[in-house]
């Protein structure tokens, strides 16, 4: 069982920071379904997305379920594929052979009078194993199983599914779902789908949601917002075809400009992160996760059968591979509206908020400070300029309110002093109720000359939200969302991480003899040793076996020292009263020993210079279940998980991934170091976290890496503890 | 100058906080405008509140500043009072003496016929002060000044806007503004603002905004929602009347059922307690704050004249006055349209989430849990018997989904099981695209039957939205915004703190001896005596003179002690070397004793037992300059700015305030008890915390108060150092 495993302090503080009380008998249910659903068996990535053509361009169409009964979803179903146009052939299955919808049904899937692309499956949970042996027997290339009632349901609903898999792969037959509302397809003109007004306006958003109906959402959304879907894919249970096969089929689909996807649950995240990254390289790619709290992945795994996972790891890896990730519903639309209407991307994340009207802007720039973007004052040259040229109310600090006296016929060189200032990398522009073309006109020309990107909000200003608009200026319904949606250009603009190959350290030949048969957590000197190898710095110590050579230690290396305990098997020694602090003599260290034998089952003794105080960090890795190896740094010590702050990168990892995570949170302050304490040296925190991200990616069956404390000490950053645990 | 004067650790800590890193000069600009400011000089509150009836229901009206030209503010002004049927006397005054829109105008404010109830003056700014001389002499009870380029701009506008109400106060005539877009008031039928296109629906809403723009943006979108507006004003400058004076008014006006306000600064912040309280208790009060980064304070400073102030303290503040806090622009609207639609509040913030479409579900599951709603699970009993009548595929654990395929005839059994569940305080409702009138009337007459409140999401379900709304139960365009609405109510619901009214200590008669004639930082003695009167606990200790009597102190108490610097103005001992721990024998304290003099001017020693390692805590009090006294407690020691972790409570403080506070952040997680430390006492704690509030409120030149750090001892909280100064 898992919930008795010692867990390390990387793993503590990642559960702190998430609040993942996870309910245990689900984690059980999903690690079968991990184990279930591993990726080994997979066919190769180009036959997997060329397989993909049957579904989204099928020549051909079966629909399974129908009956002449409307209130039927079947009948619902087969009047969809008729009412958007496909051109393909059609044949619903009926066992009566009755015309349905003014076609001919076939009686069984037998008597399909070809091996069809595209077979759409709304039979009742029971019926659809028959359904897809025979499919598979017929030579069907896909099937989309609309039906609930498999593995979002219970273990025997999980059997069933994995025999549907396993009919499937035997023939090629690749599967949708089951228990998902379907696809769609503008340029086959299909709607294969329970949804029965979608808008059919033709445009480049291609949509992935593993929820139906939060991709019905997306749909209409997106219709709403004038905004075209190429394809739209209900992936549902994931049984066969998942997130990442879709992804990969999209990035290379040249009818997809944007990919909008709505994830509970990866499976493979190394392969997602692959896939991903190179879609990123040619498109926008904007995710939205749910699933992210107790309730929300009670509930996600409830319906769609998989497990939602830790929230910060999906935000690191999404990060990685260049992927927007959006928090909320509207940021989600708000993203991909933006993203579709212009192609600038920002170079720093910095803007200028510019209004004639007042408080939203007031609004706008403090969103923009909670989302992370900078609103730098204007330069003092600027803001004289603009004194000049604007009335004397007006604001020039930025946000640059121009007020609603300002005289049109200067607001152009307004803006353009504001755009040319060179740590302005765009702009919010804020309109309520004034509609004063020049306004519209001067940021569009703005974004033009200097490709520096804006986003707007107006309202009750038709002729600047036009203007804007056709300007290729996304014009979004509230200040905060225009901030967020800027935001997201910035977050596409960066792309994935594209780092220079790392070179991993190999184990080193005596580590690797280490290592050798050994599992669970690591004796203390052997983890000291592995990490040592990948340039880990330790602080200076001795191991021994009896109270006098603790003893002889201290005095060779000067008091104070520290002596903790050690024994197999023992990893928070500060938990059971492992570790004497601050030893001033021989009779101290004598005592102290004899006490650690007693009372804490100490076989072996650590002596270990006492550092100076310094700030106190954690430093470690674990093999995250979707991801693989992720490192983990923040602030550590004995109140690593009354602090929880943690920020997590994927491994391998680089000085830059680093930086960037101590650039944030609680870490962030600290290493500006407080009164009093040395200053940290970050590069040397890297090359700490470095060596332990080698460390994990060199030796797979190491599941998780734990440096805490490392003291930010004046000689650098120095271990003073080090827990690494095998599987 | 401020910047120089020594700061205590809980001002860092919130400035730490909330990353103010105010612009100097905006600093002394604001504290001369709150010295002239002060409210003593202004009317009881009764005369204040009639004095506005001359704004809300005038008999006659003036317009300043018309012309025939359609094009200036003016005319618009005067053609807003038209239009919408105001039905009392209008007088437009011009020097022309022509007719403009159908009606004389008057040449000058002498010839007024009449001594007018309101003046709407729309001049230029150089002409502002004659009119208003003139308004006064002719006996107008108020006046709404709409032109700007005073306070906000510059000094000179400061001045000439201090002008305008010393004339206007030496004849009890009321000035809104300047600054400003008017006043509206639909049971006058009167449109005294800029605004032309105002929705007419009458309701019981009224607005108060510091900023024009953002005021018309919240009646634009009320009048979207279908929500009407009894008054509206924007108070821009505030010279006179201000945002608590309006809030007065509208608490005791029968023709208001709800209050919006949009802040940007306030000034008198206890009478805004008193005011907002006794509004709370009658109507539901929400409140947009701007002005909160760095930026936008940048922004509000320009715009509006006045500071915008750290959010913390409003934060706090709106909490104690029982005001529903958006933090942002939709969340405001959204607040305001459930409030508006629905009575009820919920009696704990706990919802159950019920669906028929999924992943939207679990979206709002996520969200609840970030905004600090529980999503309590549902009971064994409760999921069994929903298993019985629902879907095998629906999930029953809360989230609820019901499914697309549920039997409409089994929704209402199901949904009252989950409303019976105590636990459950009400509900969010989701429906994505399912049109089922049963799942709509089962949540109204749940609601109804229960009185536990539903918001609801819905979309393309017209049907359902339509039963929703007309059952009392409002429908919002999000899943996230549901919820957030839905803590609205529990906010509302909450109310202004009904505390019994604290018995504050007064001063001991020593200690009001030892603090006569002090000033700035108390010699550290004097501050601990001022605490201990107040039922603070200090740790053990002598203040000595000379090495000699530390070493006979230590001795009495025992080693390990502490010795500190002590010294005239010695604030941040730790910074200058002035703190020497652990020491542990006499030849140490007398070494510690000699340094601490020749490195950090030590007069004095202060000699302290030295505590077991223990939790470190900030708690502490300053005197805000909006909102008077307020506790701040938080995480300590030499972390206390790195962490940041501090809330605040308005003072006088309850234990129920301080545990309210101790149940957030890092400090919560702290008083949990990380691993080896003993458990906090958070009753000790607000006992230490109540101590600090009665000192602050018992001598009015008190400051700020700073103990830490505050140990969390086997023997209870323990100060080991104090800071207290003194205006």
């Amino acid at each position: 069982m898992r919930s008795r495993r010692r867990d390390t302090d990387s793993s503590r503080a990642l559960r702190s920071f998430e609040s993942q009380r996870r309910d245990s008998s689900l984690r059980v249910r999903i690690d079968r379904a991990g184990a279930r659903q591993g990726g080994a068996d997979r066919g190769p990535p180009s036959a997997s997305v060329r397989s993909l053509d049957a579904l989204f361009s099928p020549r051909s169409v079966a629909v399974l379920g129908v009956s002449r009964n409307p209130a039927k979803l079947g009948y619902k179903l087969l009047e969809n594929v008729k009412a958007y146009g496909y051109g393909g052939r059609i044949y619903p299955v009926n066992p009566s052979g009755e015309r349905i919808l003014d076609l001919p049904s076939v009686t069984s899937v037998a008597a399909l009078p070809e091996p069809v692309d595209l077979a759409l499956v709304s039979l009742p949970a029971s019926a659809v194993a028959d359904a897809i042996v025979d499919l598979a027997a017929r030579g069907a290339k896909a099937a989309v199983i609309l039906s609930s009632g498999f593995g979002e349901v219970d273990a025997n609903g999980r059997e069933a599914q994995a025999r549907l898999l396993k009919t499937a792969r035997a023939s090629g037959l690749r599967l949708v779902g089951p228990n998902c509302m379907g696809v769609y397809s503008a340029p086959a003109r299909l709607n294969g789908t329970y949804f029965w007004d979608l808008p059919k306006r033709a445009g480049g958003i291609s949509v992935v949601s593993q929820s139906g109906a939060y991709g019905g959402l997306i749909f209409r959304h997106l219709g709403g917002r004038g905004l075209g879907v190429a394809r739209f894919v209900s992936i549902g249970n994931q049984a066969d075809v998942d997130l990442t096969d879709i992804l990969e089929f999209l990035a290379a689909d040249a009818d997809t400009t944007l990919i909008a996807c709505f994830v509970e649950a990866l499976r493979d995240g190394r392969r997602f992160l692959d896939v991903a990254a190179r879609a990123t390289a040619s498109k926008p790619v904007v995710m939205l996760k749910g699933g992210r709290s107790d309730a929300g992945r009670r509930a996600a795994g409830s319906h769609t059968g998989s497990l939602a996972g830790a929230y910060a790891v999906y935000r690191a890896a999404f990060r990685r591979a260049g992927v927007v990730t959006a928090d909320e519903t509207e940021e989600f639309f708000d993203a991909i509206e933006a993203l579709a209407a212009t192609p600038r991307r920002p170079s720093a994340p910095a803007i200028a908020v510019i209004t004639v009207s007042g408080g939203p802007s007031v609004v706008a720039a403090d969103c923009a400070e909670r989302a992370g973007l900078a609103v730098p004052a204007l330069e003092d040259a600027v803001r004289s300029a603009l004194r000049a040229s604007l009335p004397p109310f007006a604001a020039v600090g930025n946000p640059v309110d121009l007020t609603p006296q300002v005289e049109p016929s200067r607001i152009g060189d307004a803006i353009k002093l504001v755009f040319d200032q060179a740590s302005i990398a765009g702009a919010v522009a804020i309109d309520v109720g004034l509609d004063i073309p020049e306004f519209a006109d001067a940021l569009v020309a703005e974004a033009v000359r200097t490709s520096k990107p804006v986003v707007a909000f107006a309202t009750d200003a038709p002729a600047v939200s036009e203007r804007l608009r056709s300007g290729g200026i996304p014009v979004l319904a509230g200040p905060e969302r225009a901030v967020r949606a800027w935001r997201a250009l910035w977050l596409a603009g960066r792309g994935a991480a594209t780092r220079s190959a790392q070179t991993v350290r190999p184990l080193a030949p005596d580590v690797t003899a280490l290592l050798a048969g050994t599992r669970g957590a690591l004796p203390y000197d052997v983890a000291r040793r592995a990490l040592e190898a990948c340039g880990v710095k330790f602080v200076r110590e001795a191991i021994v076996q009896r109270p006098a050579d603790a003893v002889a230690a201290a005095e060779t290396m000067g008091y104070p020292v520290v002596v903790k305990a050690d024994a197999p098997g023992l990893v928070h020694k500060t938990e059971v009263g492992g570790v004497r602090l601050d030893l001033r003599d021989a009779a101290q260290v004598r005592a102290a020993c004899d006490d650690l034998r007693n009372r804490a089952g100490a076989e072996r003794f650590i002596v270990q210079q006492q550092l100076a105080p310094g700030l106190e960090f954690l430093i470690g890795a674990r093999r995250d279940e979707v991801f693989g190896p992720v490192v983990v740094v923040g602030a550590g010590g004995v109140l690593t998980e009354a602090l929880g702050d943690v920020g997590i990168a994927v491994a391998p990892v680089t000085p830059a991934d680093i930086q960037e995570l101590m650039a944030e949170g609680v870490r962030a302050r600290l290493a500006n170091g407080p009164r009093g304490l040395p200053r940290v040296d970050v590069n040397a925190l890297a090359e700490t976290a470095i060596g332990v991200s080698d460390l994990i990616l060199s030796e797979p069956r190491i599941r998780e890496i734990d440096l805490n404390p490392v003291i930010a000490s004046t000689s650098g950053m120095i271990a003073v503890d080090a827990v690494v645990v095998l599987d």
